[in-house]
């Protein structure tokens, strides 16, 4: 099973894509999409989309996991991120992939075994169970693949 | 120029198509779309963007007219209704739209004089304005026919 895994954040989106086989889980890619277009966050959502439609095409996963948003600075923000969001959920529903939500605690945990971990050590763990020889980088994109990893780590509901 | 006003809500978007020509305002069409799918918003997405994909296509808008979010009982709404107002921005992009966004405040304004209009009010001064026989109901088709009016009495920047 492949999974994509998405960060969305109010510059760019973190992806990373999965194979789960059994117990195993191997890398397939990560990156990130920038989400502002220089002039306008309104023509940013077009870009991300098609830029999800295109991940999709390519790497045919069957589910998408995204993080549940949670807690911002402010209005504006929460607002924009969700708009991204939406669009990329968007991109993932018209090929019919599962959309899977989990806290930040949830994939925190699923990678780190405790929900307190830091950037720098989701950064650590993603890459020795995806048996990286580096840290994944930015860490948008350490995210996406944490919460692929999550993903692929808890059992179907 | 025909206007397309847009009010994004938790449960559904409403939408209201007006045609300016010179100081003439006059009613195209106007409903809502059901947003929340019966077992999952995300599904709603997707029905929401085909819905606004067609509601572009039978009127070819020249502008997508839709308000700014500002305050919200909690996170989970002001997510959905972004994630919402994202996928219909994204649906208005698609078909090169302009993209106009403006405060409650302003869209009250523009119908009712004065900021503090209710729901009723805003009905009231829509159907006055469009030369209705009936206020236009319900009040999120209003408020969508309030914000393409707002744009239409807007000059363009």
């Amino acid at each position: 099973m492949i999974i994509l895994g998405v960060d969305p954040g109010t510059n760019r989106a973190g992806y990373g894509v999965i194979k789960k086989n059994g117990d195993n889980i191997s890398l397939l890619d990560y990156g990130c999409v920038e989400i502002k277009a220089k002039s306008d966050h309104n023509d940013g959502l077009l870009t991300v989309h098609n830029a999800f439609i295109k991940i999709v095409e390519k790497w045919k996963p069957e589910v998408l996991a995204i993080e549940k948003l949670f807690f911002f600075k402010n209005a504006k923000t929460i607002t924009q991120v969700s708009e991204a969001r939406g669009v990329i959920i968007l991109a993932a529903l018209k090929s019919s992939l599962k959309i899977r939500e989990f806290t930040p605690l949830q994939v925190k945990q699923a990678v780190s075994s405790y929900g307190r971990a830091d950037k720098k050590a989701v950064q650590k763990m993603v890459r020795l169970i995806l048996s990286l020889n580096k840290d994944p980088e930015p860490d948008d994109a350490a995210d996406a693949l944490a919460v692929a990893i999550c993903s692929a780590n808890t059992r179907n509901f």
